[in-house]
């Protein structure tokens, strides 16, 4: 089966997840606008931290598919799985714009950690499920590449794990975790990241 | 007619008729989030559900694209038609989430049933219509495996039709028929399906 | 400049703003749902006529794109300004699903023409600057074939103009003159239309 | 990492963009159509000056990625903030056009030009990183079209700057200068700007 429309398919996921997130950003007619803009913040915030982490997220999965040489049923449902989080992602956005500053925090805090949980462990499944013994990578693959993605992706469900942990004793400090990640995946691969 | 451009437009449809389930899912500002979330559950099912079905039907449609040679009018139409439907999953998927509890229960699954029984149906005619003679298909196509997609895609009008049946006296056991389409599928073309 | 990224931009417009349709179709959680469906048959044959008619143009698109060697700045720009209606189509959808049982008719099924025959007016035009002294066709599009799609085109402003002028006496009339002129050119290229 | 996946994310998100504007578009059930359409206008102008001004930037775009011959990770992080910027401007499109006649058009002008400010500005980070020493064109790319597309750019920023600006003595004149800026890149392109 070839991979272009798996990716096309992938490409429209995750382009149209990150474009509903400003569907989350709502001002009540009824009050003066400039004072809700400034508060709210969290808004925007939650926006930005989720844009980026879907984009980021986009990025990583061209390379993967970049490393493959085909693909197979597996791994077309394991990414219908993956795509089913990422497409998920808009609604605990929205939970932790409203929420964070109120009473519903740890649960806003936790939606959104599970889901984010969620979603790279699928894609940690469906790259270990490609590149065990290079099952559908291509020929020219260089292992060391393949070894170090190995190595970067395993970060992925540990670091939302434990920020989603964190939103039951803060959920202030799990949401700065959350934005925190975003932050690194996007420093590491332009400041620091260069090398590639 | 080139067949690309039917696979970008129809991939569109899938990608985006997917991700507009999660606009189905919403909570309710004034009440405690927790509790909610956890009411929700009907909601989330139905989300998977959707999502799944639409992913793996994608996924089929890759395979017929796959098979074909060309397209003309007669099969860009059908595939409209085809699209229609599936772009219409969304709003019985709303309607199964939001009344599978209630007194509305049985107009929900039937209207839920009814969308797919279509979907399955105008499928099966674009499929036919490519293979009958081998009109559409490429010189290549192995005859078995055109033989053996005949068989299977026969069994979604049927499934869909008696789990919409069901819903006449059972709206519950319609909404698990439709679930265990849905996990069949998945399974099928992982666990079982690992042949192709 | 070249054509596959006009493409790729108006595939993304056709596949958007055909499954946002489905945002129009709403019930009442209040009220029953059975007898609401039944009524509500004018926002699905407004569904279905408004997704047809973007399927074919979307088809109707890719025919005009595969006449041509390449595009310029002009061209795009009028391709822009004919996107920009076929966007707006679900906002005057809603409309005539909403209002043509009531008082609003008229104004419903003239917004609907009005948008209608805009956009059939920007496809001729983008059609027309790229067949005039065949300025962007490609060198081997044979000119029997030019002359009839500008044939055909110039039919679509005239029929969308005489229906939105109808519904000046009658809006039920002009709505049934959009749903038969989306159910003509499904015919004609299907039924009549295999010629091509 | 090649190039065109980048360009599928970004047409995704510049036509799912544009074609969420259309949800800015509301009107009142409870009230009469006809005169509500009349008094809509800046809803309209709003959706066509968004429209068309996203429409400019993706051909703009296209226009940079042609003249690339691959891309970094520095540069597709810039492409993911800058694609945030695009993503977020139906949200300051609804705001201009339901508060431009109102009390809060100030805030409403300064949303809608902070955001087109932040559009052009890291447009302009992604060209200039790109041209740079010529860090990612193609060998073949012409250095004074390079030259010309620097120049051209970097009024963005200015002028949408200056506009922002205005808002602060007239959101009326400022919302003007917005419309006048699409109109102006809308004729540049296309009257006089056939000379491409």
């Amino acid at each position: 089966m070839p991979k272009n429309r798996v990716e096309s398919f992938a490409d429209g996921i995750f382009a149209f997840a990150a474009t509903l997130l400003i569907l989350n950003i709502a001002v009540d007619q009824r009050q003066a606008l400039g004072p809700q803009l400034l508060h709210s913040w969290p808004s925007f915030a939650a926006y930005a931290i989720s844009f980026i982490t879907i984009g980021i997220i986009g990025a990583n999965h061209h390379q993967v598919m970049h490393q493959l040489e085909h693909v197979d049923r597996f791994f077309l449902m394991v990414t219908v799985l993956f795509l089913m989080f990422i497409a998920f992602i808009p609604f605990p956005t929205r939970l932790l714009a409203l929420d964070i500053k109120g009473p519903d925090a740890e649960a806003a805090a936790l939606a959104y950690g599970i889901t984010l949980f969620g979603t790279a462990l699928f894609f940690n499944a469906l790259w270990w499920y490609a590149a065990a013994g290079r099952r559908l990578l291509r020929a020219d693959a260089d292992q060391r590449a393949v070894d170090g993605i190995s190595r970067s992706y395993v970060l992925g469900p540990i670091s939302y794990g434990v920020a989603t942990l964190v939103a039951l004793r803060s959920p202030v400090a799990s949401a700065g975790l959350y934005a925190a990640i975003a932050l690194f995946y996007l420093l590491d691969s332009t400041v620091f990241g260069r090398r590639t």
